[in-house]
């Protein structure tokens, strides 16, 4: 049968298998090499791949169309201000003992808007991962009601409670914003303030 | 020369050529069909492979044998006693204009103790990408010293601090720490104190 292809002789297909066998052997020397060397530098190449990566750090937030936004809460001014510029159809909320209040006072701000209200209590405010947790609940609960872009303002709280929204809002492909002011006499002065991006996901 | 192999006849392989060419189109119609699969779901492919991904959050922070740490500085009285707990044997200090004074006090006492110590200026602390790009400078000096492992402790400076040094450590694969105290009449009170890891790494 063989003969007959191309009219090519035996002598030629002998070669060929020749030539197979070679780059059949090269390869294996070339797969054995890279298993050698991936071995090697395993822990790089692992660290390499598991690593996280921020490509949009600053800046001003691009749009402004979020439907859902989640704030850590300190105070209450920060947050309904940001409800005002922004005006998502929902809000979560991320209190602690200390910011019940403020967290009533936003809640009643926004639901007299027509804007629905989740909450979660945060026991301990310097367990990244309890708020880690608490903000995936509210990012699940804010995706689940209806499509549309989610932010996460983690201006208030304290530092593990914005790392720990900062971290399930990474995971969910969220954006993160921060809100700058001045503050005057211990409150924050609103005509100074504007919202910064931390990190665009997309 | 195939009719001597194995005694098969013509038929037989001629048999297989077509089991062959089926299975060739099988293959084919798989691709065709996981291109267009892929196609349709793009995005979600492209956002679930980039996503950032945070394995380990919250904890005691595991063994101490950090080599490097980077502070975000507001006072003097945390990063020092981390530094007696943790004996590094070098530190990066990022501070702003109103953490100058602290910055000093810091570096008089580490290099007391004969740690070498970066500092790195914030100009703007509510640049979250200023402070990533001053973070990733000093974990690079600290890196290029000596071999072993870094930590950033991110518990004093602005939010936009601590989440800018927090992108610049995940990025390098360095670990991350928070120093929780009670505070007394103003002042943090080190008896109090305790670290925990706000994301690790490895």
């Amino acid at each position: 049968m063989n003969e007959q292809l191309f009219g090519w002789n035996e002598q030629t297909w002998l070669y060929l298998d020749q030539l197979g066998i070679l780059a059949g052997n090269v390869m294996l020397l070339f797969s054995l090499c890279a298993v050698v060397f991936g071995w090697l530098r395993r822990d790089n190449i692992r660290r390499w791949f598991s690593r996280n990566r921020f490509p949009h750090i600053g800046g001003k937030p691009e749009g402004k169309d979020w439907q859902g936004l989640v704030f850590t809460v300190s105070r209450d001014e920060l947050p309904c201000w940001v409800i005002g510029q922004l005006r998502p159809k929902r809000i979560g909320l991320l209190v602690t003992d200390h910011s019940e209040a403020a967290g009533k006072r936003i809640q009643a701000y926004a639901e007299q808007q027509g804007i629905a209200v989740h909450r979660r209590m945060i026991e301990n405010a310097d367990d990244p991962n309890e708020v880690y947790l608490r903000t995936r609940e509210l990012l699940q609960l804010l995706r689940g009601e209806e499509s549309g872009r989610l932010a996460i303002d983690i201006t208030g709280g304290k530092v593990p409670m914005s790392l720990g929204a900062f971290m399930a809002a990474e995971e969910a492909g969220v954006d993160s914003l921060y809100v700058s002011t001045r503050f005057e006499q211990g409150r924050p002065d609103m005509r100074s303030a504007s919202i910064t991006s931390v990190s665009r996901t997309q």
